[in-house]
């Protein structure tokens, strides 16, 4: 039974556990400092959108393999992607045979993903469920920006969006002493700080994350100092900066001592060809699944704020007048103390 | 706290009561059958993109005034469309500050936004919680078909997307004695049977309403007698006569009398130039919060189980050959009996 102890912030009582995770990744992916940690890498195929649920399929696969469980155990998949209609998810399920909660945070959805999976658990409806998020940089190229193929120069703030996919499989946590587990979630708030340059996301989502931060912090009477880290999905260089200076400027909280970021973790941004660091869903989901999780069940990390971040733009709404908001969800990762 | 029944079937014992609704609707949508159950009726907008987030924008207010609530007292928010990146739903709720949980199932998505706020309320973690679904005519020629400017003529099997919205406001039922509430969700497996049409959606999506409706009677152990309604999302005529035969030929059952659909509902489609009826989420949330949930409330239903049904297909997969899969999530309305 979940407790609601501030407005959108849940409390989980079963403590659902992540029994098992796995993350797959591209060859640029699999050059960066987490590439050892992942469970296969992966060629492009065409259509890239194809070569996404590829992706999505495999990470699905082998975290199954690690939580020992078969896809007919599973009672509830909740997972999403930033391609149009969520088209490799639903294909990526399609196969799989699971039942299938679709959601869309743009590239808070692994995120969000875990937030739901753990309260399907929490509410004592499903016993098992799982979550999925990727992206892949060509797909998300060609769809929000120009086909590769036009060679266009990408502006000094862009990020690259990862080609990659991070699964997991939750459990009702009763019995799974010693497993990580998900103690907490807070769903975001829609905040929209006026940037019009599809190419400043970082700065775009910085204010979700510091808003979703701020909430969670008052909620649980916490500080900074609570936890091991404070990890964000995809702001980067650029929007790490800015989050780090509102927390200053806007709570009088110092959190650079706890914060880290998915986009910077995932690629070495001094030697790889990554512009100020990675985004996507997959970037997040890959870096928590091959990186945060193992730690946490390592002892080496205990306490984990994980705050996924996500612009919500389209490839038309900058065209259309838009500015770009952003939303950020999150989860608080247990170890096994 | 709720209780799995069985794989993805979950029983709601909070029973979250339905505190409030409203929908909205276009033009076309207000000469039809339901016209004069809409809280408002509007006229276009542009870009149509705008339009679709000025109808929730619209349906969640008249919802939140027939529940007697404020935007202040929703704990969560679960909603989407079948605008690229939901961008309709996304900036309706950035005006309005409520914490939201994005969802995409194509025209299954209110369906499973009930589903997700229900379980959200019953497992503790939120105390009022709210969907919206949307769609609009234009905006989804434009994207998945052709601009309306072309003036292609659409197939015989066609339906229209309706221009139309619909929010319902839910909060624990303990004390809520009287309203409709949510009491059994299910939700829905990938299903594909091969379609490669999109004029064909509804028989892309009717093997999916029969799945899901065959694993809700297994999981519950009832008849399709024990329901006042089986209500499908948007089958249209083509589609339901499909699902009909279904349930026949699958499942030896008879379910003509108690079947209906909102696509057939929503328009008179022997008058009205729709196609074979009504598509789009905005088309089963409009249907479920002007028709149904005040037929619950006033004691003219007691027993409504409505499936919403998704094709999960995007403007490209058909033309990198993938057939159209489709989804159907379940929610099982109650009366005040």
């Amino acid at each position: 039974m979940a407790k609601r102890i501030a407005r959108s912030i849940v409390e989980f009582n079963a403590k659902p556990a992540i029994i098992g995770q796995a993350a797959v990744g591209g060859k640029v992916e699999s050059e960066g400092p987490l590439g050892h940690c992942f469970a296969e890498i992966f060629e492009d195929e065409h259509p890239w959108e194809k070569a996404e649920s590829t992706l999505q399929r495999a990470a699905i696969e082998y975290a199954l393999i690690s939580a020992n469980c078969q896809a007919s155990d599973i009672d509830l998949h909740v997972g999403g992607d930033l391609i149009n209609q969520c088209t490799p998810t639903s294909f990526a399920l399609r196969e799989k045979g699971i039942p299938f909660a679709g959601i869309y945070a743009a590239c808070a959805s692994f995120a969000l993903g875990l937030a739901m999976a753990a309260m399907a658990l929490d509410s004592g409806g499903a016993n098992t469920a799982s979550s999925c998020g990727s992206s892949h940089f060509c797909a998300a190229e060609k769809q929000f920006r120009f086909p590769l193929e036009l060679g266009v120069q990408p502006t000094p703030t862009a990020q690259r969006t990862a080609t990659a996919a991070g699964a997991a499989i939750l459990a009702s946590g009763g019995s799974q002493a010693g497993l990580p587990r998900i103690t907490h979630a807070i769903f975001g708030n829609v905040i929209d700080y006026g940037i019009e340059d599809p190419g400043e996301m970082g700065a775009a989502m910085a204010p979700a994350a510091w808003d979703t931060l701020r909430r969670f912090l008052e909620g649980t009477k916490t500080q900074p100092s609570d936890y091991d880290m404070i990890l964000t999905g995809d702001l980067s260089q650029v929007g790490s900066g800015l989050f780090v200076e509102l927390a200053k400027k806007e709570g009088g909280l110092d959190i650079s001592a706890v914060h880290q970021d998915c986009g910077t973790m995932l690629y070495d941004i001094n030697t790889q060809d990554v512009g100020v660091g990675g985004s996507g869903v997959g970037c997040s989901a890959a870096v928590v699944c091959a990186e945060i999780l193992p730690k946490l069940y390592e002892g080496k990390l205990n306490r984990v704020l994980f705050i996924g971040t996500g612009a919500l733009l389209s490839a038309i709404s900058p065209l259309q007048g838009e500015t770009i908001p952003a939303i950020a969800h999150g989860v608080l990762f247990e170890g096994r103390k």
